[in-house]
């Protein structure tokens, strides 16, 4: 891994550095991404950069659908390729001495500071530079609020260190933005209107229906000298508001920058520049430092629950700190019309604001970590939009609902077919979701009612999709994609068999228990047909090697280790043809072994065992999936070295930059991945079967760990160090199995750890 | 097949039709295309016509590489997607009654007539409309000419038949085109000079190195009335010559346009109008008169070796000639520089100049119907491009040299991976060709130099594509796309696997005999892992059923037959998804058969009949190169139905637009079929162990066909009815095989027709 690349320093609740990385300027701005869960920004400097950079703001549920460009058409792809897009540039205030601009690609600064403050949801910077005569030092600070979610506050402050001279800072509104990865460099805004410290801008149309956003930006700047006169300045898409002041040795200049930003998914385009200044009249309330501190007190009530604190290993500390701190700035589930995007605020790559993520990776977390109704609405989204992904069957010629790889409506959006045709596994981790709620929380209404239609006409997509082959008398699943996307239009994946016969069982099994409930009304003979694809479906095994086979011709492969791999080609993604990779043996994440986690209780401990040691040592983990989904599964089969190096790889994926791509942005979806480690992994949480148990182990570097969950009505607290201890804060008495015992939790109980694994 | 739509009266040397088909000017523009090998047009109208419809002007070698554009980039996709652009129309003569512009989509004709005459290559119409009080009868005539590449001819005449009125002819050059299948509707054009008749443009520029195409256009308008006043005018990109004149009735006003168009590929910019001017000179020397009949002779030529004569069935006679017409318009061999592309100069699908149906389809009838220096320069445009096909095989991280499917220059420009990465048969039937083209002349020159260096290269392609299956002690060769390219990304496909192993084994052999000769040097290791390659190449084939498997799991699809098919699903690649075509077992093309076809002698007639039988009932020969293979097995099998099925089908693919698609342009590279599906199929012409053999049956319709061949400097009229007669016209005496008995032909010979074939 030669080109692992950490920017900022160790430290357990913050990023910190001391280094300008000029080469590395979009990895830093990735990182250093804050957002509300209403919008984001990546860590773009506020004075500009001239160098290689990427700017970057985005606003949650706001996005342009973008007409589908493919070297040849086939039919049932999508029309378009949804994007999200880059909004507003609201930060900037660029800094002049004299007039001479500061620019950190230009001027080398004397010290240079950045502080991501995780804790309290805070970016701070300054520097030094000297110019014109003049040292002086900059320092910035901001944060989207998160008490007013349409609030963001912007500190820029200039002390003349030494020497005297002329500061301008000219504070703007800016929507000359483009997406990187428009079809043709096109622009996705149009100009509507723009004022003293406003501008209105319209997402441009398209011959798809898809409605257009209409965003006004309004700014207000308040100064340390608030008897400085100023000049404002508009035009198309830009307001700006121009301060000049002379200062001399030890003179500072403040700016508070308020920002509201609104949006019509709220509010309607006329209403909304009077709500905005409304708006800004209740921010105004408040003092800076008031709303500063109700920001910091919510991120801290925040990290009460969530916070896994870990000892003896900052390293590690930092990591799920950073991961819980991004996922949270993505998506809290206050606004049950939006999900969770894979680059969330923090860039434009893929498109699309959901993905099966979501599902397989988010839910979990979210169900333990939030009140059950959070997961709900992740649920009713896709209830939703259950026409649009019945829609998405349609195009397809198939029957039953197929749900989107990518969409922000429902419909699919990606043009890869690849992804839309083939990977279709997708659709039964979003019937996995159901079953996965209903079992944490024991709440059935969900799958009584919604539940129900989204599983019948799932299985009725997957008993079209399948076809019945004489010569094996068996029912087979052609042309998929399996989660290892290195490999495409393979046969009888594993795991898509595996679920789709799943998906069938679990929802016969609920359309018994539930038939007085539902609306929903099965045939004798589709149940029938149903029941027979379920007895005959065909799950490749090789009883030789004990294992359960990735997909028909796979072990015909030449088979050999990841380490026969020259380090100079990996990623392999970002080194090798596309079609070397696909001939390869090497596999990008979990695929049988995401079957095995999903369904853990349904194997035997040597079943994992055959599968984890013949697969994992070809997987190449790059997709930021992969590597939590082996941790936990090297947890349990006590493979502690293994397990973790796969946390550490999940953990610091974006922090130590592991597959050479979070310049790009950083991969939220696979933010859980770290957490799920922790408690899925290390600790053993299973919930299988009306139980909750643990079976902890404790890394050999660690001192401890310890989080919160919430499990059906109760909070508890587990710590795991020498002995396991488990508090029940909240809620009524239950049963919990710790290493097979079964002991009941009234208010506190302790065992002593069992270390697992060989070190 | 419902959709098949014959625009067109059967006639055994015209195209005719008296209806104007509004709905279908796209279909009628592609039947009547021209071409001189130079340039060529699709059937547009000379007034021009406002309804849906298709402008096209094609000249050879003039493309435009245009920036490749995917849904999702892929290591590897070549950067540009080379594009056959969309040049000048030259032909434009509008036409006015007062100033009521003739448009047929506006008014209705009384009359219309349009006639192709394939045996002289002229296209000509003429109709009668009323309008402005006058009946008016306009005529038309054009040609491109064979004997000065560079002139085309244009007559427009109309003749007041009843009333009087101003009439007005606007001679126009007009190079305001695009092409359809741009990215962003974009113009490929940019302007450099126009004046008094005429226009110069140059393509734009491109970031890829390739050179730009500059296009002089020069007219000369005569008219029959040689002092009418004429008006001048021109602007960018047009140039254009106004006459005006009243007609009485019976009046006649006749227009000969003269059009010069030049290339930067032969002349540069600063020269091409004194060039133009020039050549007009020596054009002027002769008559108009005298310039069609110069013209129509080097028609006949061509028709003298070339035709092929049926009696009794003029639909197939009307099928095969039309197709020969096509062809020769395309591609006579005169420049070595070019190729045949798919739809030569009536369209602009695919893109590209050149693709394997290059050697795998016109090289056969080439080498029978043109001198060996034709082939040669065809063999030769590969060996041309070997550093480019090396290029290409680097892309893919591989070695040798592979063969591109689509390009201008050598270096692949098609940007679909199914076909750029995977379909890479392709590179056995570049390889196939030196063989067929040795073969057939018994000239050894080339394949003993350039031949060697490109077999060379394609083995070790192939040797470095196969891998080893330790499984199946065997090497194989994953992910490809056969011939059939409705399965994409399959497992040993038979063909490839078959081909591939077929050239290391040529290269081997000819390497030991030819050792001496050839510049390259192969090591007893690498000849040594050829061998073993050879040794240990996995086949698939199914015992039981007695067939070569066409890939891996094809086995386990739900086999059926093409007749099981809804009529509305046909075709398939327009009415189904692309999804649903992937999965089934239905065939677009020869696949296993396509082996069977170029390697006849290596199987024996019970395995050929079995796969034949398995196969052809899953083909529903919706690629063009399609039906004539199974024609030519079906008649070496004796299904006399099956082969004249398939003749009609590839004779007549285009006239009665079977795959729905010919408004796009015809399918240029499949005009030979009809070709071979007489000689190698009807009259079993076989060249293999330098015996020349033939085994005729007359299809039951037919009263008889006859053709000419050359054939290892003889040229041979072969005919056959209820005898079949053989005559060397010219070269010395030589064994032919008849039925199986070897006869000496020196001047003629006569043996009794054996019919095969169950009626």
């Amino acid at each position: 891994m030669t080109h692992l690349k950490r920017l900022f320093d160790i430290n357990p609740f913050k990023l910190t550095t001391h280094s300008l990385h000029k080469e590395d300027i979009r990895l830093q701005e990735s990182l250093t991404s804050i957002g509300n869960g209403y919008m984001g920004l990546r860590g773009n400097f506020e004075e500009g950069f001239s160098g290689d950079n990427h700017k970057g703001t985005y606003l949650a549920g706001v996005w342009y659908p973008d007409k589908t460009r493919v070297g040849w058409w086939k039919n049932g792809y999508p029309d378009y390729f949804g994007k999200v897009i880059n909004a507003i540039d609201f930060i900037a205030v660029d800094i002049y001495v004299n007039t001479h601009k500061i620019d950190l690609n230009t001027i080398a600064p004397t010290d240079f500071y950045q502080e991501l403050d995780m804790q309290h949801g805070i970016l701070s910077r300054h520097f030094t530079v000297t110019l014109e005569n003049c040292t002086i030092k900059c320092s910035f600070k901001r944060l989207l609020s998160l008490t007013i979610k349409e609030l963001a506050l912007v500190n820029v402050s200039v002390e003349m260190i030494e020497g005297s001279g002329e500061i301008t800072l000219v504070s703007k509104l800016d929507n000359h933005v483009h997406n990187e990865d428009s079809n043709y460099d096109d622009m996705f805004w149009e100009h509507r209107q723009s004022g003293e410290n406003f501008v209105t801008a319209k997402t441009i149309s398209n011959p798809f229906g898809i409605d257009e956003f209409c965003v006004t930006t309004f700014m207000q700047n308040d100064l340390s000298q608030p008897n400085l006169p100023t000049k404002k300045e508009f035009k198309e898409f830009e307001a700006s508001e121009i301060i000049t002041t002379t200062l001399q040795t030890s003179d500072v200049i403040s700016l508070d920058k308020k920002v509201i930003v609104v949006t019509s998914r709220d509010i309607s385009e006329n209403n909304q520049l009077d709500h905005a200044k409304n708006l800004l009249n209740q921010v105004n309330e408040n003092t800076v430092e008031e709303l500063i501190s109700q920001h910091k007190n919510a991120w801290l009530k925040r990290w009460e629950v969530a916070d896994v604190v870990i000892t003896g290993d900052d390293e590690a500390q930092q990591g799920i700190r950073f991961n819980l701190f991004q996922l949270f700035s993505t998506y809290y589930g206050e606004d049950e019309r939006l999900n969770i995007g894979p680059k969330g605020f923090t860039g434009e790559k893929y498109g699309g604001a959901t993905y099966w993520d979501t599902e397989a990776y988010a839910v979990p977390l979210y169900l333990s970590l939030a009140e059950p109704n959070v997961t709900k609405n992740l649920l009713k989204y896709r209830h939703n939009q259950l026409p649009q992904a019945q829609h998405n069957a349609r195009q397809q010629g198939l029957q039953g609902a197929l749900y989107p790889m990518v969409t922000f409506t429902g419909v699919e959006c990606h043009n890869e077919w690849e992804i839309t045709f083939e990977e279709i596994h997708r659709n039964g981790a979003i019937a996995y979701a159901i079953y996965n709620y209903t079992n944490y929380t024991g709440d059935t209404s969900y799958l009584k009612h919604e539940g129900l239609e989204v599983l019948s006409e799932i299985s009725r997509f997957w008993a079209d999709r399948v076809h019945f082959s004489k010569r094996h008398d068996a029912y087979m699943i052609h042309g998929v994609t399996g989660p290892n996307e290195y490999e495409n239009n393979i046969n009888n994946n594993w795991y898509t068999n595996y679920i789709a016969r799943w998906v069938l069982s679990y929802t016969l099994e609920n359309y018994q228990l539930y038939k007085n409930d539902t609306t929903i009304s099965l045939s004798e003979e589709e149940m029938a047909h149903w029941q027979d694809i379920i007895d005959k479906m065909y799950l490749p095994k090789d009883e030789e090697l004990g294992i359960f086979v990735q997909h028909d011709t796979f072990l015909d492969k030449d088979l050999m280790p990841v380490t026969n791999l020259d380090k100079k080609d990996v990623p392999l993604n970002q080194n090798w043809s596309w079609d070397k990779i696909l001939r390869s043996c090497f596999i990008k994440q979990a695929d049988v072994l995401q079957g095995i986690y999903f369904f853990n209780d349904q194997f035997t401990i040597e079943e994992k065992r055959k599968n984890f040691e013949f697969y994992e040592p070809m997987t190449v983990h790059e997709s930021s999936l992969s590597p939590c989904i082996h941790s936990i599964l090297a947890a349990e089969l006590g493979m502690e070295e293994k397990a973790v190096e796969m946390y550490q790889r999940t953990a610091r994926l974006d922090l130590d930059n592991y597959n050479n791509d979070t310049d790009d942005g950083l991969h939220i979806t696979s933010m859980t991945g770290s957490w799920l480690t922790i408690v899925q992994g290390f600790a053993q949480m299973k919930v299988f079967n009306e139980s909750l148990s643990f079976a902890p182990f404790l890394p050999t570097k660690w001192d401890s760990y310890a989080f919160h969950i919430n499990y059906r009505g109760r909070l508890l607290y587990i710590s795991v160090s020498d002995n396991i201890n488990i508090d029940l804060l909240n809620g009524e008495p239950l049963d919990v199995t710790i290493y097979g015992n079964t002991h009941t939790l009234t208010d506190s109980l302790t065992v002593k750890l069992m270390t697992k694994g060989v070190k």
